[in-house]
């Protein structure tokens, strides 16, 4: 009964998109997620183009990921993503991804909310389309912990980032998946020879535009764990991050 | 008869794969121009895989784009690519971006070594698998100017970048694409906002490493044309590149 509500997509990891260690990146792995949770919305009525026709868009709010291992260069691997609930103003969605056999290699979860353009205020999900997204939700598990609380008391950043051309979408915010890649290069390259990421979340708390300069605060909360805060300006929050190790 | 020696790939321009004006990024045009390179050679028994196994590899020496358009968010493209010329040391590989009615909107050319792994000299391409890569020698047009010379006389960098864990690919060398990005970045968004990039042309002239201090040179060497030349470590050249805008 899941079957369509199920969406699978495949992949191959592209050359220029793993790391030095010949794995798939993070921020690879985290557009290609939001990628299939794009797909799977647009196939069931409720994708962007189908929203912003109502001046409504989704927004991205907490990215949980973990992992046992990664696809590696020229690997195919395929990602299933399917809706656990939808909420009046959150909807879960959860995703697996599955090595080339076909065995689930990694988990991730994510919360999206509905917003208007206009108004910036959000949108009550379950009266979209006379309710059908629930229509959608989908009892396969998804055996990884929620996305959890990231706190973060360090008031000296580690690093600074001015904001660039590269950095920008098409909404003129700094890019989810570039906060990924700026997050992981605080740490140096020795860790990822010794280590993997075992975890990675990432909380998606306010925007960043062009010119801002971001600052990265990181803190040692456990043994290969780390939170990460990055704000704008040394003012607002913009992502809060955390990092496991294995 | 030159339908095999022709290879033509899909792609759909991404979401994150757009700028703040939402048209495709030339380091993801890039990207895809390398994997397309990568297929058609793989596909006729001369791609990486198959000339690893004999201690080779490609490295590319020259990239040049010309665009009258780029595709848009959500837009599907193809791109086609075919060889040009083998020369003993050196081959030209060039390329069509074609959009979704199939009309060409840009063309690029490409100059490929191969080299062995083992020594790093130059390999001879004509006696490669008894010759056969001359096989694939095509004479669709490429319309556009080859690499020309580049030439920065600009002593003083107008930026700096310490490489990081995400710019390093497999080889542990600074990506051919992160180069693009950054040498992207080294102009204000402004400039996108009013143009956009006519052309855009790559010299690889060395490797640069994690650890390495990247310095960016650059020279207005006409209306709208723009010299760059990258340098690790305040020494020696790693790329050259030449912008111009329209």
């Amino acid at each position: 009964m899941n079957d369509n509500k199920i969406g699978t997509y495949q992949f191959v990891a592209e050359p220029f998109h793993v790391d030095f260690t010949g794995k798939l990146t993070m921020g690879v792995l985290g557009n290609h997620l939001l990628n299939c949770a794009g797909f799977h919305a647009a196939d069931r009525g409720f994708g962007i183009a189908e929203i912003n026709e109502n001046h409504y868009t989704w927004v991205l709010s907490r990215l949980a990921i973990e992992l046992e291992d990664m696809p590696r260069q020229y690997e195919e691997f395929s990602i299933q993503t399917w809706v656990e609930n939808v909420y009046r103003l959150f909807t879960d969605r959860d995703f697996a991804i599955l090595n080339k056999e076909g065995k689930p290699v990694g988990y991730a979860r994510s919360v999206w909310a509905m917003i208007s353009m206009e108004t910036r205020k959000p949108a009550d999900l379950l009266s979209l389309h006379g309710g059908n997204i629930t229509d959608y939700v989908c009892d396969k598990e998804c055996p990884i912990a929620k996305p959890g609380r990231i706190k973060v008391a360090q008031q000296t950043p580690i690093a600074e980032h001015a904001t660039k051309y590269s950095d920008i979408d098409i909404n003129g915010h700094v890019n989810s998946i570039k906060y990924i890649e700026h997050i992981l290069d605080l740490f140096p390259i020795e860790t990822f020879k010794e280590k993997s990421i075992k975890r990675f979340e990432m909380a998606y708390v306010a925007e960043s535009y062009y010119g801002d300069t971001l600052s990265f605060y990181r803190e040692e909360v456990g043994e290969n764990e780390y939170d990460i805060e990055v704000k704008k300006n040394n003012q607002e929050v913009v992502v809060r991050s955390k990092v496991i190790f294995k």
